[in-house]
């Protein structure tokens, strides 16, 4: 398949990697320095203390004819990259983001291509403009997004992309969504605020009750179905990344605008239209923002 | 009398201030300049847009025979300070620390003084050496530490020392510094991580419902007698204070050391030793940690 991925951060560099071992990948980057790079170099990719190089192409404009398409921006960008899309031929669409902020413009966006979201549950950090290190091996759960479908074809394609990138397909976006948001909730903000890696929440007693707390909250205005479920698997992905860093508090330490606004603001803004109260999303949200602003 | 105040920070230069008028105030200060800069200035306060300047002494050394000692340095200096004051003649000594983490200290401390203990519930904030700004007007609580006792003539000296400066003797010093110390145990960690002013607490629904569960826990490590009063308390302290930045908040964002082992750092203590759970305030503490490490 042509695969075009937008984004050069840690996640795009990541599935440009691993797709082009089978497919032909082009990476459509901002900067036109960083496709630059990506031509010349290639993407490395660390791993394992192992380097491997993918050859593949790089431009700044999106505009190709491609099979699949990985939006891989944060939430906070799609505005400028949706429009960008609107004019092309009808194709297959992925969108990468975290939490859920990007779901009411994905509803609103009517542009005629087949929608699917992501759930990346993989650790990865960018170290240079084509350089990306594999810290936690995970999956990448997803679905078809509201009234789209997926056709057999691509659900085997896709499982069968390199036996460390694997995707899971799911039937509920919403719930696919919805559960890697109450992760992100739980773990990121609190990461951040305390500076420590994920194992911490689940070692340290006084953090465990405070993110059984944040995560009764974010279950609540989600309406989890079933919140037991929901709990451990909290509990068992900061456990399996216990030594990672979270992309919030890396982003925090790099001075980096966070995804605060995806994660807590979308929880937040849902508990507001439900007249819900949420005090530690609330405390949590006002204080990354804080952090933001130095 | 003859009056010395040890610590030339914000509420150090206010004590002197205000006790210059009808006392002989020497400031004892850490820094050499510091006096120098006192000694040929004065000490200059201001308030409500005017400004006023009186005549003080000030010196590096502690050893001259005061007839009243204020020790008005932070509770984590206080170990260097006590031993300087082992030797010299009986006399009275009241500490003006914020918390109760110098509470323990004071009670294995035996050098034959008359110990008081005070609760300044004035806004100051230090604009150079020897200016300070009286930004919120309040009174001095203060009691005799355990064991001690007060003179009629004291408790009378200390009421007339300044109108806009009344103390106000207490009988029992752990209520006093018990109540104080909600009150900044409510206040000072979320205003500097949320940086807001003491008055948004009690505004934003969710800092108010938030501000609740802190004051639950701490009320409850410090068997409040009647928490409802105490939780009044704290609310009005916000709105009385509602355009001042916390000192905690100051320290945060002057990248200076924070009085939170004094403030949640105590309360923790307790909790540890009573057993007793208390996940809002140990992640208030380990947050803000985080925050002074930078």
């Amino acid at each position: 398949m042509k695969i075009g991925v937008i984004g050069g951060g840690s996640v795009g560099l990541l599935f440009a990697y691993y797709f082009s071992f089978r497919h032909e990948v082009t990476v459509i980057t901002k900067r036109r320095e960083q496709a630059e790079a990506i031509r010349q170099n290639g993407i490395r990719l660390i791993a394992d203390g192992k380097e491997g190089a993918a050859k593949t192409e790089a431009t700044v404009k999106p505009d190709a004819a491609y099979d699949l398409l990985f939006v891989a921006v944060k939430a906070h960008q799609l505005e400028s990259v949706l429009p960008q899309l609107e004019n092309a031929a009808p194709r297959n669409i992925m969108f990468l983001q975290n939490g859920m902020g990007h779901i009411p413009e994905l509803e609103k966006w009517d542009a005629g291509h087949r929608v699917f979201v992501g759930a990346v549950e993989h650790g990865a950090v960018k170290e240079n403009d084509y350089t990306v290190r594999h810290t936690g091996k995970g999956a990448v759960k997803w679905s078809a997004f509201s009234g789209n479908s997926a056709s057999e074809a691509l659900i085997k394609e896709l499982a069968s992309v390199h036996e460390a990138f694997p995707f899971m397909w799911q039937e509920d976006w919403y719930d696919m969504l919805a559960g890697k948001l109450i992760v992100n909730a739980c773990i990121n903000p609190m990461t951040a605020l305390l500076r420590v890696k994920n194992g911490k929440l689940v070692e340290e007693q006084a953090y465990f009750s405070y993110m059984k707390l944040v995560f009764e909250e974010a279950s609540r205005i989600l309406a989890v179905e079933d919140p037991e479920a929901s709990w451990e698997n909290v509990l068992s992905v900061c456990r399996n990344t216990k030594r990672n860093t979270s992309s919030m508090l890396a982003d925090v330490a790099a001075g980096r605008k966070t995804e605060a606004d995806a994660i807590m603001g979308y929880l937040l803004k849902r508990a507001k239209e439900a007249g819900e109260s949420a005090p530690h999303l609330a405390f949590l949200y006002d204080s990354i923002k804080a952090l933001e602003k130095g």
